[in-house]
């Protein structure tokens, strides 16, 4: 049976419309869900802002929205996995299957890639959304919607600590202690890492990250955070200063001075992984230094076969994603969470908006 | 300054003697130490029941023990890395730092390693001992004298965990739940294993290995443990029972059925470590059937490079060695204490010697 | 257009028959292949002589056939990779592209595999065959029709030596030298093997062998392989016999004794991988001393993202696949072929039934 | 007995001049070599002509040389490896043996290698050397002198193509085709590279590294190295243009241009690796266009663990190093050969001097 769908839509710089979409009864191995959280990510409010995120530029309406949970509400043919009633989370990225990335494993890479409120894809901020069943998610009563949600930022974290290989009693800085950040050291405290070192500019977020798993936290106006690393983790086992550094560092705020920093910051052999990039393409590294070290730098492009660990990861209680969400807005409140998202990033965690 | 050192040595089956023997200055790179505590591994009690655990037989006086924490007495030339005074681990096994082995980071397979109270090298029930300072392990305060000694047996579960590539989100089956199946429980779940079985015929081991992180438990006394570990795993993410089984299976008992077991219950492309080993040489298994699901199987022989982590993850708080010490001796007691364990398998977990 | 496809039938015990089979117009991402040669495997003459091979039995009509070349002869919509015309190969299992197996790149693994000439699909021994076009792979000219064919063995070899993880300067031992034995000495070579030792019972197999890059053959009938194989390999870098050993060894003939000397012939550390697998799923194994020198036993069910290697070590000319095939048959000669392959298992390599 | 060794001495600024040294008995674990070759390395060349690399500084006088070639002369207590008349090649790095990174198979990071011709260590450029035996390798007669000594340059390409993890069938790019250039092919043209593109701006270095494993070469003055790169690796397997790019990179130039094209080469999830480095420390580069494609860098200095390795792929005639010399000198020509090899750099490949 058809749904009329209430959805947001984005129709002009700044500007968030409504719609009822017309949504048709699920096809084989579809899921229809009714949409009850929408976790309100930094690439949406650019979108709203910005109306582009580099080659990628909204031309036409489009509706945001990639951090979903709902409950189903149909299936069709040949779905097992799921049925009308169970609460899940939405993978948001849907790729061809087909290609060399898909088959082995990196499906991230796929160059056919469908991912929600990416132009022109549209994304979830709906009540109704209809998704393929393998990128739909059952989790148990332990995970609440809106955990449910931000498991997306923790597929994001997961596959930052896995492109680190981080491991038990691994030392790790995080740099950056946004959503990302935040994720990032929950994973890596999954994942057995017993020094974690989180730098940001902001108090407010520090705060947050020592009470999600940073066990050191280093606010970059109050001075030199490479040195604060370097000091934190040298020494170790008789190694000189110059050996010091984390096993892994990750970059997530998306700026040039932590670019510089994360790859800095970790010892001779050790990882450096960007998560987060900054806005210039062009950027003036001390690459000698760390490919003379033998640091490995990795980057991070969403994630693929992340959300089955991050689901159990929250459902057994090693992750508690609810602690990140800080202010809350009803569906009809959307223009306004648009607006205090952008408005208020350095007070604010994470935004969820409840569509239910 | 020669030190004498009253020394506990097997002199004959079931008999332990005393000697005082003098220890001279450390040498270069060496560092004295003064015993502690000395935990009494299952290997120690057979030596002291049996004379001998496979080609390794007793032909002299052998001192025993190679659980070993204390305090540096004094360091030789060349020792910056600890100072008289620190509290340190030893790592009991010095291999030959120079064949392809050594240099592949695989040490634990060095034809020529040295490893306490196995024959005809010495272990540590004595006063005091000298070390290579490479193979001394500085511990924080945090880490008690009891958890320092039983750094050891966690090296074991670290290197366990390692070989079985346990991640963030895996399921883990432990056979066996005595020491060796409790430190790979706590670094399972250390690494984020989030769902961890144990499986034992003693429910007080059980009991145990729930307390330090097994999220289920399974006397095989009471019914078919691999029914009910695949009946736990299976039909995740849409998968057939078929595809049912955990992501590891560790062997620690050193029995055929679980050896059996460890094999059978891993899922398909999932992982089988071997940690303990039956007694029998030759063993019918339905090997297969596991290379048709290409499960992995791994053998684990003692550990390299494992100490630095289990320090850090006894130091963090995230592995609380202390709980598996049930039962306590003095040095003096020795005898007693091998008698004990000989006798109370069953109903002890760990037993220590306090030699301080 | 349908076309009428000329088709050998698998009827019953040792019987096979024709049918005109309809064959109609291919689907969106669907290849029709006119059918050029059919290598004939050891599985399918093991359906032609005994109906079944473990839990796979023909229970109805079976076309027989999985090692297939062609020339494309009509694609559907959506097909951008090949092209009317264009010579090709088929990879003949195809998987559900949706579960977990699928989307981690171990296909292989996928419940629902679809794999041509296993009961209940049909293979390919047919004028034409119509298959998904991301299993149909163009050849270029350097690559014969033979060959093209021959790509589906040595997809196994391929997926042994990653299994093995075989490197420059590796040692292997390859016990069995049929046609997956000689795909994994190929696969072996092209990766840096430069130690290849081939074992086997038949000296028309070793001197096959020999000549597609194994360094060292020997008849097992002649007397020990292991010790040959230790003696072989060992004392390099200073290290005892008792560290004697290849890096990897692979079992591709399916018997006990060969199955127990891949277990012993790698040195501590090494890797064992099971291709082939003991019809007997209980085997007695010295287990226990594989798992104490830390061997990895591995096993080998088909492959997985194997065919793009393939194609371009055949197109290089780093494999020649060509010195397998001892033996023609053309497609009207199907049951002469099967017979003959499986009365002369001892003196042929590689049949190959020209369908063109 | 005592050896007098005739040496070559930098004592000032391109000046080599000539001591007589005592070399006396090796001691226990040693080898005393007669020296026959030296290859002349540019590191060489640069201490020869600038008195300093980096932070490596001539400060009084210096012996050269580090690929080097001999015969064993006399052996020191505890040496089996070698004895006097076998022919020898060094590896000229020796590390601690005690600290992480040793004891963890990254022995080229310990933090207090003694490496060859690296102040104020001396190198080789001698009648005799001793050296640890655990660094002497024997070889077999098919390695001759020069290629023996050239096993320092090769086992950097052994490193060079594990950092990489170059793989049978893939696809790379090897910017610089000078020694290391061409080491690096001829290792990964071992491990089954089957496109393998050099790029230089010398047709002399390109001839020679097409001779050496090259399936193609573009000479860099004459066009757009990266879009010839890209062209040739594209739309294969059907994937669009923009996930084009080699599987694996590699930077032997150490210069700007090559440093930017080797990280945009790598197809999407590929592997940029730097062996060589701009002399700038900050240089600007398109790191987030590389991160965002998952492409990863990997730093390689020197090497650890690929002396057997190279061995094997020498010995066995995978690799022909001889092909790399171009010019010889003998011992006492010393200085033209470094004056040449300076001046030659365009139309020279390796020097090699005669010290027998």
């Amino acid at each position: 049976m058809t749904q009329t769908s209430k959805t947001s839509v984005l129709t002009g710089h700044r500007t968030l419309g409504w719609e009822a979409r017309e949504i048709g009864d699920p096809g084989p191995h579809e899921v229809r869900v009714r949409v009850r959280r929408i976790g309100v990510c930094g690439s949406d409010v650019h979108y709203y802002t910005h109306g582009r995120i580099g080659n990628f530029v909204v031309k036409g309406p489009l509706v945001l929205g990639h951090e979903v949970s709902g409950v189903v509400d149909a299936v069709g043919e040949g779905v097992t996995r799921v049925k009308p009633g169970d609460r899940v989370a939405l993978e948001p990225g849907v790729p061809c299957r087909r290609c060399t990335y898909c088959k082995t494993g990196a499906y991230n890479l796929c160059p056919d890639m469908t991912f929600m409120a990416t132009p022109p894809v549209d994304g979830a901020l709906s009540e109704y959304v209809t998704w393929p069943d393998d990128f739909v998610f059952p989790v148990p009563q332990s995970v609440s919607d809106d955990a449910a949600a931000l498991l997306e930022p923790l597929a994001v974290g997961v596959w930052a600590i896995r492109k680190g290989d981080v491991r038990p009693g691994h030392s790790v800085a995080v740099l950056g202690a946004g959503p990302i950040g935040c994720t990032t050291i929950m994973a890596a405290k999954a994942a057995g890492a017993t020094t974690i070192i989180a730098v940001d500019l902001e108090d407010f977020r520090l705060d947050l990250a020592r009470q999600v798993g940073a066990t050191h936290t280093f606010n970059a106006c109050s001075g030199d955070a490479l040195a604060f690393i370097r000091e934190l983790c040298a020494r170790r086992w008789g190694l000189p200063l110059s050996h010091g550094g984390v096993d892994v560092a990750f970059e997530t705020a998306g700026s040039l001075p932590t670019t510089r920093l994360t790859i800095a910051a970790p010892k001779p052999g050790g990882v450096a992984v960007l998560v987060g990039l900054p806005a210039d393409p062009e950027v003036s590294l001390d690459i000698v230094s760390a490919a003379s070290r033998e640091v490995t730098l990795r980057g991070v492009f969403r994630y693929a076969n992340c959300y089955p660990a991050a689901v159990e990861l929250v459902a057994s209680g090693a992750v508690n994603l609810d602690a990140l969400v800080t202010h809350r807005y009803s569906f009809d409140q959307t223009p306004e969470a648009f607006d205090f998202a952008d408005r208020e990033k350095k007070t604010s965690m994470k935004v969820m908006i409840d569509v239910s």
